[in-house]
């Protein structure tokens, strides 16, 4: 998508010389745009383990393009595999994309494929998407569609456009009028700091809140619709997402506004029948006692809290299925539902 | 209650001086404990506008003792009332504490009184919702009662107690074993700067959360009771309270965790009989974008999001009555109806 009016990816090889692959280093976000470069599968691995890219598709991409770095330097490429696998071992894509380059005869046209694909997947969960604002903007005689959104499941988490935002993309690139609602998701941030600047810098409406305030926004009717993404999605419907989403499913429900996830298909789990089997991962306390921002054009991180005070911080929380309207993928959307999601992926369904 | 082991009010009348009041100033918890001298009636207004004092029965009392340093010092009292009036022009307590002062031939045992009675009324809250916590603690065998609050309903708010914390302190000052999750409260931090630090002063076991998290632990049958207060509860039974609490009230519903919320009988709005009239106060954006804490011993204000994007902060939202499981108030603990409502305060039924 755009930033300052530019087209970008979140990573791509380097113009005029294929030995080096750039990508926008997310921990500056907002308050300044980095590109870094980045020459070696080290360097990759560094990049993913200290999140200066983070997010499925992203990680995958990333991992892509590091095994053909090791590869155009002559190096072992089960070492190369090794030191990628290490930087988050529970992404799923990270492994796939490893997978797929150590059996690649052409680990350049590999990377990008996988980097293409992950785009294409997206732009076509946004086509599907637009329908349902389209749907929305036809009842609401031009009026804004408000979407509400929870963490960043934006085109910074993928290669490009994203996966809860591409619908909200495409509308506004169809000149639909479209406001995002975007959550703040404490404790990291990443509505506030992520979310909001792409939003922005493609120049799309939105509004930031506290994550507290979803829920009387959709009682005064100013949500239309909520989308987010997902980490992890069972091939029943349930789905874990970032802390809170629950919270918000709960709110649409009781106030009859559609709850759509957005997901690549490489985001379902085919072996997990019930969420509740999720692993929910357990960060650092600081994340919730501190907060860290910009004051004086320095990043600064400041104490919430008393510091003999404990906290708690779990990063993902599971949907039930009963709470959600639909899945948005990239070959169409489908119901919460076993028999719905294993029609649309048949070679999933077992023998 | 305690603070570093000693017993504390919220606000007092000097010791062998009863020409100045002492009070707490908020502003600098929870990493610095001030108590601030107030000898004017012009500086206890400055206290409540500015908020080194804030929360519905504290604000009451400051006012009692401002009308009283007014008269001590033959200050028009008409003025006085003016002064302290427009400081917060919407709390309830605040008008009748300077009506009762207009009227009162004793200034400083009114003042007294004020201030006695709205700790009378907590502690009595205190002891109908002790029952709520040993009923569980019954069940648990001796593992912890785990009560989620949300914002800061503790004795800071009050002058001394607290309406949702007073069952909390009862239960911990009876050998109950009771341990808090404390919600953040984004976007000012009323939980992790004021219930944390209250909390943890006095002993009780308590973990911060993000505001996202309670469902999960709902979830996952880590909460036996929500507890909270409110700011303002129609006879009917719908409670306008701190901007979340409604997503907490929803989930405990979905998750047959008991709601209560906890009030004093001044609490009660006589005249309103839906929620959704109650006027939600909108406040300043950048309490969304921006964080105060600490840093190297000084307070310290960051940017959390981009220069650029818009933020709403909405100040409160209302539970409807459906969600809510009892009220706990200084007279025993009625259910969220007019009938049953107006049986425990039958002065209030219409003739």
């Amino acid at each position: 998508m755009n930033v300052r009016g530019q087209h970008y990816r979140t990573i791509w090889l380097k113009k005029d010389n294929a030995q080096v692959v750039q990508l926008i280093d997310q921990r500056f976000l907002p308050h300044q745009f980095v590109v870094e470069e980045i020459r070696t599968v080290e360097e990759m691995a560094r990049a993913i383990r200290e999140m200066h890219v983070r997010g499925a598709g992203l990680i995958g991409a990333a991992a892509g393009y590091g095994m053909y770095l090791a590869a155009t330097q002559g190096m072992n490429l089960d070492e190369a595999a090794a030191c990628l696998q290490a930087t988050r071992p529970t992404a799923v894509n990270l492994a796939c994309a490893i997978e797929r380059q150590l059996a690649s005869d052409d680990k350049l046209k590999t990377a990008q494929a996988i980097a293409d694909e992950d785009a294409e997947f997206c732009r076509r969960i946004g086509q599907h998407g637009l329908q349902l604002i389209r749907d929305v903007a036809a009842r609401k005689n031009g009026a804004p569609v408000n979407v509400l959104t929870h963490c960043n499941a934006g085109w910074l988490a993928f290669v490009d456009y994203g996966s809860a935002t591409a619908p909200i993309y495409a509308a506004h690139d169809s000149d639909v009028n479209v406001h995002v609602w975007v959550d703040e998701t404490r404790p990291r941030g990443q509505g506030s700091k992520l979310t909001a600047w792409e939003l922005g810098e493609h120049g799309v409406p939105h509004t930031i809140i506290a994550d507290n305030t979803g829920g009387h926004l959709m009682q005064r009717g100013e949500v239309d619709l909520v989308l987010v993404g997902t980490d992890r999605t069972t091939y029943t419907g349930d789905v874990a997402n970032k802390i809170g989403t629950y919270l918000k499913a709960l709110a649409a429900k009781d106030n009859d506004v559609p709850f759509y996830v957005a997901l690549p298909s490489t985001s379902f789990d085919w072996q997990l029948r019930d969420g509740k089997e999720i692993p929910i991962e357990e960060r650092g306390a600081e994340e919730v006692t501190r907060a860290d921002g910009w004051s004086n054009g320095e990043r600064v991180e400041v104490n919430l809290a008393p510091l003999t005070s404990r906290a708690a911080n779990y990063g993902f929380d599971v949907t039930p299925r009963r709470l959600i309207t639909g899945l948005i993928t990239e070959r169409g959307i489908c119901q919460p539902n076993e028999s719905s999601i294993l029609t649309m992926f048949p070679e999933h369904a077992p023998l």
